[in-house]
């Protein structure tokens, strides 16, 4: 069980198989972001012929409502939403610290009121990883401390502190044999604690490792030189998910430093605000240029938006705040990103995955 | 072109074919409705796979935005939104008039503010008509005056009069020969002004009549009394719309008082706020009852939504304000409707329609 096998390599870019009760996954791989265990706009069956081979779900949301015993009591994530294939879900870790000011955090765990009506709750690494169990997923993330792209070094090392400490326990705690567990690497940018973090991780030696922390505040570049410094220290045997990652270029420049999965809300957040990537960007809908546009989003795209409408008819929907146009955007984004990803494990078995980013940047402006 | 064939009679049921530009529809039929060239959340292919006939879009939305002019260029609605099957627009009538607050009303037309910017727009017959043929419907509606529910039989008539004199501008105003205008009762529920109206209508000679102002704060008897004095001043041999009406019950005795065409908004409306049909009733999904309910929403029922999802998944979705929600929960009520309209015409065809309404009430729950 969750066994990654490599497949093919290019450089640092490699393509894999991993293993999981729920059927196995190409990587490198994007995983739509289901939060509440869905989708937003988009069925089941709409997301798998877009070829989606996971989906993510949070446990901070479904912890709070409706409850991880309910959807325990009624067979597990999987079944609930009915959605076959493999889901991961995280920790819950993120969003609670992502809501600072509702929330004290101590060596034993977090004390945070809910977002729905405040009432307090404490989150534990054994109690995250009880609730993940409860929900099913078949990969789950430990709970961590994500310190923001500007924090202190100060506040960085205890932040990994926290997280190394929480992760030993995570890895105690979890009992499951059907679930993998992941444990997530810290350290804000700063070299000397993200190797340290790097080092500790994956000497935990569970099934995967992932990269917390990046995406959140801190430039590209910033983040682009965080993976080349961490990278010779991760396994190479074992899947690397870069968390929170999802533009076009960084995926790119994430796969060609050595990262295997990635999760990210922009194709279905920007869809539903109207933004949309085609090969030359990033564009907006609303733009006056599209109300007489008869071309689809993206004339080489196959997704069912673009097989059937125009910029014009789409424009329409986004401005009239039609849920539909929602819908139709949503698809075509979450094509973009499946279809590239699937371009790029392309081209890492062909060995040509360098010309193949070259030639993406030179036609996409960022 | 727009040859009306009668299948079957039952009592004043009736199946029968209307040819169209863009295919033939079976009647009795249910019209989904696009207000702005789309049916909330569901894509031309599903409301296909549903089963819908027809669309129907509204005048007065889209002339606002982005106006009839932008959509002529861009080919037509149907080009437009990619739609290929019949459409039918309202003559913006209803709309103008539902806005009291914002219009004057003389002989000449409307003058009104737009509800979007309160810029100040005047509507004739002339221009609805104007503005239909642009925007390219198979079937398009006179501009006529509704007066509501409860109004005096003073404001009553004066409104059915005017609606007859607008009536005979439309028809005198439409050119197009591939379009058929539909011209409409009104009269309140004053039984002399309805049979007056009726036959006035009747007398027009156009290709369908519409019954408009019903529906709008009369009771369900006086709607369905209305209907059964109406009737034998209604030619035969031509299709009877009855206008802005659709839950099961006014469906099923609309068509046994010899109506052939409806559209309603309740399918899309209700879904997106959580309520659905079933063969027993209408029902509110998030109803504690429905939290652990693995059952799909009707167990007859075959739409995309029961044959995957559960009660218990599709509450929780609905208490999220889950997009993905209203999506399934849209899904399911336009199927139940369409579903409902296809078992009409098969009782009907049959000759065991009686039997079949008779069934249906045993079980649904008004």
């Amino acid at each position: 069980m969750f066994e990654f096998k490599i497949k093919n390599i290019q450089g640092l870019a490699r393509t894999g198989t991993l293993e999981t009760p729920h059927g196995e996954i190409q990587t490198p791989v994007f995983m739509p972001v289901g939060t509440k265990a869905n989708v937003k706009t988009v069925t089941g069956s709409q997301l798998e012929d877009l070829g989606a081979q996971i989906m993510l779900a949070n446990t901070y949301h479904l912890f709070l409502r409706p409850g991880e015993k309910l959807i325990k009591k009624m067979g597990g994530l999987h079944k609930w939403s009915n959605w076959n294939k493999p889901i991961l879900t995280d920790s819950g870790g993120f969003q609670v610290f992502s809501l600072k000011k509702f929330n004290k955090i101590t060596d034993e765990g977090v004390e945070f009121r809910s977002y729905l009506d405040g009432t307090k709750h404490f989150l534990t690494p054994e109690k995250a990883i009880k609730i993940q169990e409860d929900l099913g997923a078949d990969i789950i993330m430990a709970f961590d401390e994500c310190a923001p792209g500007k924090s202190s070094k100060r506040y960085a090392k205890d932040a990994m502190k926290r997280t190394h400490e929480w992760a030993v326990r995570c890895k105690k705690a979890h009992t499951k044999k059907d679930q993998a567990l992941f444990p997530i690497i810290q350290g804000v940018t700063y070299d000397d604690l993200r190797i340290e973090s790097a080092k500790f991780i994956s000497d935990l030696d569970l099934p995967g490792v992932a990269i917390g922390g990046l995406s959140v505040g801190e430039s590209k570049e910033q983040m682009y030189h965080t993976l080349e410094i961490v990278e010779p220290h991760l396994p190479k045997e074992k899947p690397r998910y870069l968390m929170g990652v999802g533009t076009p270029e960084d995926l790119l420049e994430a796969v060609s430093r050595g990262i295997d999965m990635f999760d990210c809300v922009l194709p279905t957040r920007l869809g539903r605000h109207g933004a949309f990537w085609n090969h030359t960007g990033r564009h907006t809908i609303t733009n006056k240029k599209f109300a007489q546009d008869s071309q689809p989003l993206d004339k080489k795209c196959t997704c069912y938006t673009c097989k059937n409408h125009s910029a014009s008819y789409l424009r329409h929907l986004i401005i009239e705040k039609e849920l539909l146009g929602m819908h139709l955007m949503t698809i075509h984004n979450l094509s973009f990103i499946l279809q590239l990803m699937k371009d790029i494990r392309e081209s890492i078995d062909k060995g040509t995955f360098n010309r193949f980013k070259t030639q993406f940047f030179k036609n996409y402006k960022c």
